[in-house]
C-alpha cells in the first residue's frame, strides 16, 4: 500500500479535478501493475494498474489509495466493474470515497462480485497525499499550502528586500517538488513586480510539471497569469486540489487573516537578520492565548543546514 | 565519565570564577566516590570524590572532567598530590586544563608518580558543559546565552507587549533549570519596569540555585541588581562563568550586535503572532550572505508542544 500511496503522491498536481490515487496488483508475492491517476484525471490509477498486470490480475490482491468508482462516466466502465471482470481475488483500499456518488457503493459492488474487501491501510498516508482533493469535497476550495522561508528571527527579507538567498539549495529543491505537486502557486502583486518570478519547477524531469500561476491583486490582470482579487476566491477555483502561496508578506497575511491556510512549510535557515521584513502581519491576534490550538507541528527535517518545519491547522472533523 | 561529566554539569552555575568539574573513583566495577566542585570553587571535585573513597582509592580508577590542579594554593594541596596520595592507579580525563598554572603538569606530576593517564574520553560534552569558563579563559568574559521565546515568525509579543505565555510550562521548566547553571542572569531596563520579573530559579529543590541578577541600563542602579551600562561590560565580570541574557528585544540587539553572543536557546512555540514585537532588530547586517556561517544548530527537540532549538556561534578556534 505504501507503493500505491507513493505512486499517488508522484501524480499529486496533476490530477485536478479528480483525486491522485495510487493503485498496485499483487500476484504470486510479485508486482504485477502499477498504475496512477493520469494527468487530467482519466484513466483511473486501477485501470492503468489492471491494463498493465493483463491476465495476471486474475486472482491477485489489489492495493488502491481509494475506493475505486462506482459512478458510470461517459469516459468508461466503473473501476468497481474493471477489478471484477479481471478476477482481482482482494482488493485492499486505504480510504472509502467521501464523493456521494461512490461513498461505499464501490465496496459494495466488488463484495457482491464475490472479492474480498479490506479497508483503511495506510489510511493516513493516503489522506495526506489526497488532502487537496478531500479538502475540495469537504470545503469547497482547495488545499492551502503557505510556504514561508524564514531567518531564526522570523525575517523574510533586509529592509531593502534583499532575500536571495535564505535558504540553501536543498531547501530550495524541495520547494520545487512541492511546485511540482500543486495544481495553482499564487504571489502576491509585489513579489510579481519585484521578483518577476517564474515559479516553475526546476527539477530534472519535472520541468512539464509547472503549476498554473496566478495573482492575487485588485489591479489589472497580466498575461499567462489568473487572477484572484482576494483569498476568497479561492471557492471558485473548481478545479485546483492544491494551492501554494508563495508571498510575500502581504499575501501570506491575507490567507492567514481569513483562516485560508491549511498547512504552512517553513524553511528555516540557521541565520540572524534583525531588522527586516517581517513574515507576518496583523491576522487579527489580539490576545496570545487565542494564538494557541490553531497550529500543530507535523513534521520537522534537515535540509541540508536548513530545516522544514510542517505545520498543519487544526480544525474540528 | 558520563557520570563525572553530569555531575560537574549539576554543578554549573556555583562554582566561578573555578570550573565545574566532576569526578567519579571506580574501584572493582563500582563507583566509591562521587565529587563535583564546590559552591564557590573549592573543594574541587577529585578531593570530594577521594574522601567520599577513603582507602578504596587505593589501586582505583579516577575519573574526572578536567585535569587535576598542580598549581599550589594557600587553600589545600593540589589534586595531582591527592590523587598520587592516595593510590589510585589509573586516571582518566576529559580535558587538558587550559589554565597556564596546569596545563599539563597535572598529568606530568601523576605520570612521574607512575599513575598511568589517559587523555580525551568524553571531550566535547565536557567542554560544553565547562563552556563558561572555557570561555573566560579564551576571551577573558563568560559564556553568554541568549535566552529566546518566539512564535513561528519569529515575534516576542503582541504590540501591546503581552507574552504571556508564549510557551508552555515545559519550555519554562527548561528555562528555570537553564537559570539555576549560570551564574547571572540580565535583563533589560524595559523588561525590568514592565514585567518587574524575579528570575528566580522555580523547581523543586533548585529555589537556592538563583543566580545574580544584573540589569543593562545606562541609568541608576536598583536594589538588588548589579548594573551593566553597556554588553560590552562583560569583561568587567571575572567571577561569571555563564551570563544568561533574557532579553526584551533592545537587549537581544545590543548584544547581538556587539557579537558577544555564544549561544541561543530559543523556545519555539507552534503559534503565530503577525503584527506584534519583533525579536531582534538592527544587528548590523546589511546583506543576506553576510548572515550565514555565523550560527550553526547544535541541539533541537520537543519540550511538550514547544521545540527547543539550540545554536552555536561559529568561531575561529
Amino acid at each position: 500500500m505504501a507503493e500505491a500511496v507513493r505512486l499517488g503522491e508522484d501524480a499529486r498536481g496533476t490530477t485536478a479535478p479528480n483525486p491522485n490515487v495510487g493503485c498496485v496488483v499483487v500476484a504470486d508475492g510479485r508486482i504485477v501493475g502499477r498504475g496512477a491517476t493520469q494527468p487530467g484525471g482519466r484513466p483511473h490509477a486501477e485501470a492503468v494498474a489492471l491494463a498493465q498486470a493483463g491476465e495476471q490480475a486474475r486472482g491477485a490482491t489489489l492495493y488502491t489509495s481509494l475506493e475505486p468508482c462506482a459512478h458510470r462516466s461517459h469516459r468508461g466502465p466503473t473501476c468497481a466493474h474493471l477489478i471484477a471482470e479481471a478476477g482481482v481475488a482482494r482488493v485492499i483500499a486505504a480510504l472509502q470515497d467521501p464523493d456521494p456518488r461512490t461513498a461505499g457503493d464501490g465496496f459494495r459492488m466488488m463484495r457482491d462480485a464475490g472479492i474480498q474487501v479490506d479497508i483503511g491501510l495506510n489510511a493516513e498516508s493516503a489522506a495526506e497525499s489526497m488532502g487537496g482533493w478531500l479538502t475540495r469535497l469537504r470545503l469547497g476550495r482547495p488545499r492551502i499550502t503557505l510556504k514561508l522561508a524564514l531567518s531564526i528571527d522570523g525575517k523574510i527579507a533586509l529592509p531593502s528586500g534583499e532575500s536571495k538567498w535564505i535558504t540553501g539549495e536543498d531547501a530550495r529543491a524541495h520547494v520545487h517538488l512541492e511546485r511540482a505537486r500543486c495544481d495553482m502557486i499564487l504571489v502576491g502583486r509585489g513579489t510579481f513586480l519585484a521578483d518577476h518570478p517564474r515559479l516553475d519547477v526546476r527539477l530534472p524531469g519535472l520541468e512539464e510539471r509547472s503549476p498554473r500561476r496566478a495573482l492575487l491583486t485588485r489591479g489589472e490582470p497580466v498575461e499567462g497569469w489568473e487572477v484572484l482579487h482576494a483569498p476568497e476566491d479561492v471557492f471558485r477555483l473548481s478545479d485546483v486540489n492544491d494551492l501554494l502561496v508563495e508571498g510575500g508578506s502581504a499575501t501570506a497575511t491575507a490567507f492567514l487573516a481569513a483562516d485560508l491556510v491549511d498547512r504552512i512549510l517553513l524553511y528555516r535557515a540557521p541565520i540572524l537578520i534583525g531588522e527586516g521584513r517581517q513574515s507576518v502581519g496583523y491576522i487579527g491576534l489580539d490576545a496570545i492565548g487565542d494564538a494557541h490550538g490553531r497550529w500543530e507541528a507535523r513534521d520537522g527535517r534537515q535540509l541540508g543546514i536548513d530545516r522544514l518545519e510542517v505545520y498543519q491547522r487544526v480544525r474540528p472533523a
